[in-house]
């Protein structure tokens, strides 16, 4: 056998080492490696091309719905970032300063953008003046910077990747129906596109955006039983309005502040994926933004004409999917490994007798099931794979999450569900922040946010007994 | 007539001010505007588009070569910049400089990325062990900041738009092999999608880019005269390798350093576009980049059904180009007048006559040509047209860059043309430093390239006389 590549080691168990299986897989699967600069991520070309279809499936959505894409600056100076009081309580003690430029001291410090509300204000002061200037539904793609003590790939770094929208509309009707909408679009998309099921719903004051009036966020509930906030969805009124004196020229020639929203989905999703659908033996990826759709493997290559297929059929199906052939010297049993490890949806080999019957086989990378196919009838048979994985994915998250949520009606049941089962749990709450810092210091558990599906498990705070208000899911997050 | 949005007014004719029509067609078209953060620019919705577009057309072209996306960190730790010394030597008096995370003094400090050879250097020391993981063809859009003091929108700001392709080599043969292809990759763009006529060349070592071996770049001229580097390509050798330790075992089973590249094309591109093609009317904007290729105008609008068979129009017309519908109560003359200075190549007007005759008016943006068309023909006319756009400014840009490019073989003929003749300046050099120099200081010009299509205009050398080497081209640049 030839020289191989590199080997396929092992990689931790889930059972033995959640966190540190995670490792294992980000950087056996080549998504990202670690830099010398402290928390900051490599995203490496596999990683790279996950979230380009992650943007580009986004990005088409958020075009769909009317939004248009700017490009505002990495910089903010001190005295803009501080014109909304609970923006800049929020942000600036996790900032990244800039004091210097060349050789000169600033006379005034920049921070690195660790979210971009004021610089949109900021312009959205130039460009609206009338009632015909609005709504301005505006995204941008960027990386922002946040401060952190520790990181994690994709998870929790210094510098992340993620779109942020930024809407200025005439009416608080509008601008919540824009809040409401995106966080669908959100919802759809993990659905979707990543066969991640969500819940969704508004967080809690506590947790909401520094500055915001209303927080919407979708909650997926990973393997390990933490849930992940995957997205949000915020709603300002026009207290920035206000801040940064933005006024426009109603229908009704009055001058009036606009109301604004913002929603951003990060790399952090990333993270999701592969904590959704991972498994012992690696990286899952949901077919619709997996890099490589099919990988082809040619079974026996050294007999006559075999490549020559694979190559043939790998041009063929390219036409439909995203594929890419292994024409490689490593051994197949390392092949299937590699693959296995990258997530690649469907793998199809091919052999000398494959080849005299006119058909391959399909491997799903989701439940290994192998289907006999003939060659004639792959560009409607791939698209019908691909799509019951999807499928397939989506219905083993659900289900797994079905199974990990609980409900509890009482402090007692709370604090022992917590300790002994990852999940969400479902408990009432009586709107009072003491007890949701009481669960939290006393059960670990934070609110993870106040479901739009709504339902009456007891009539009491599962904190403090008193008359409740709303159900809420509460768990452990990243 | 209605409230108008707002007025096309006029803008500075370009004989008169050739700067102030710049920034007022950058404005006006709204492509860009100023920011509170200094020498920074918010690139507006249809910037943004213009720049998705070049984006999209060069990422396939990478691709297409082989090349692979990545995501490298924003920072760079002092001490990693000063790794390379004739690199950070260029780099260091004009990066941004952090000192502060938080509240917290770091220990050391991290400059905001100029340009990213060291990151990737730091990365393929990590990535790279055998010939086998070589080449490495990897690529990243991103934006860099450099400390400028004076800033022009897209052609010189402290924050910038670019993609810079770094790529790591077996041998010094396929490294400068990659540098061409990489040229010629920029060339080809550059003329058939932006048709803009460039000069392919080498820079003189004064030039080239700090801590290359050697630059290659495409040169453009801009309508007043002024040469703009549009792209550049460099080879590194093998002195990154060595002072960032990258070794591989070789084919022959001895330790080697890889042989690197690196090239990049940033939002300056967007300069060379409006002032390459634009007039005193606005902005012209070529084709196969233009965000809208096609505007269909109604004309009297209030008729029964030419709305309605203008917005049939625009649908059928979106299968095939990027198009959009004015319906805007707003008169027939402000349109025409803001789609002009918008740079649309094609404005597409139908009016109730028109349907009667079932046929529309196509009026060219570059030289106002009018044609009718029937509504039948308009998949096989439309792609027909913007083609002839294309080939239009290409033809035009390339007749006024000839007309404007001189030769001289002396001292004072160099002067003469310096002072009176904005263009290209072709002329022999004999390759000393001193030259260039006293050619930039007495006649305030500067080398572009040494063209790789070389002619002999004389035996000396335009500076002092003695046997020439090479012919130039000189002049002013951005």
């Amino acid at each position: 056998m030839a020289e191989q590549k590199k080997m396929v080691d092992e990689i931790t168990s889930m059972e033995e080492d959640f966190a540190k299986w995670y490792t294992d897989v980000v950087r056996k699967a080549e998504l990202a490696s670690y830099s010398s600069v402290r928390g900051c991520m490599v995203i490496r070309p596999y990683g790279t091309a996950l979230w380009e279809n992650v943007r580009d499936e986004l990005d088409s959505r958020f075009k769909a719905t009317g939004h248009e894409n700017v490009m505002m600056p990495l910089f903010i100076p001190e005295s803009l970032l501080q014109k909304e009081k609970d923006h800049v309580e929020g942000f600036a003690p996790e900032v990244a300063w800039i004091t210097h430029g060349g050789e000169e001291k600033l006379q005034e410090r920049l921070c690195v953008r660790p979210t971009s509300e004021v610089l949109f204000c900021d312009h959205y002061s130039e460009v609206i003046h009338s009632y015909r200037d609005l709504p301005k539904l505006y995204n941008q793609w960027c990386s922002v910077v946040r401060w952190e003590k520790t990181t994690r790939p994709f998870l929790r770094t210094m510098e992340f990747f993620w779109q942020e929208g930024h809407t200025m509309h005439e009416t608080a009707r509008e601008a919540m129906e824009e809040t409401e909408l995106m966080l669908n679009v959100y919802a759809d998309f993990a659905e979707n596109c990543l066969a991640i099921p969500v819940v969704k719903g508004k967080k809690t004051d506590k947790e909401k955006f520094a500055g915001a009036v209303a927080t919407y966020t979708i909650e997926a509930l990973m393997h390990d039983g933490k849930a992940l906030q995957s997205g949000t969805s915020h709603y300002f009124g026009d207290d920035f309005s206000r801040a940064f004196d933005i006024q426009f020229t109603g229908r009704d020639n009055t001058l009036q502040y606009p109301h604004q929203t913002s929603w951003g989905m990060s790399s952090r999703i990333i993270g999701a994926i592969i904590m959704t659908h991972g498994d012992d033996n690696g990286l899952v990826l949901p077919p619709k933004v997996a890099p490589v759709q099919v990988v082809v493997l040619p079974i026996a290559m050294h007999k006559e004409g075999v490549l020559e297929k694979a190559a043939e059929l790998t041009k063929t199906l390219s036409k439909f999917c995203r594929v890419k052939l292994d024409g490689s010297d490593n051994s197949a049993g390392w092949k299937f490994a590699e693959y296995e490890m990258k997530g690649v949806p469907l793998r199809l080999e091919i052999g000398p007798r494959d080849i005299e019957k006119n058909q391959c086989v399909l491997v799903r990378r989701d439940n290994r099931e192998k289907t006999f196919v003939s060659l004639d009838e792959l560009e409607t048979k791939i698209p019908q794979l691909l799509e019951a994985v999807h499928k397939g994915l989506y219905e083993k998250a659900l289900k797994r999450r079905e199974e990990m949520t609980y409900t509890v009606s009482n402090f007692e049941e709370m604090k022992d569900y917590a300790d002994n089962k990852p999940g969400f749990i479902k408990a009432m709450w009586c709107g009072k922040l003491e007890c949701e810092e009481k669960l939290k210091e006393e059960a670990g558990v934070s609110s993870r946010c106040i479901p739009f599906e709504q339902e009456k498990i007891s009539e009491t705070c599962v904190a403090c007994g008193e008359a409740a208000e709303d159900m809420l899911y509460w768990g452990k997050a990243y």
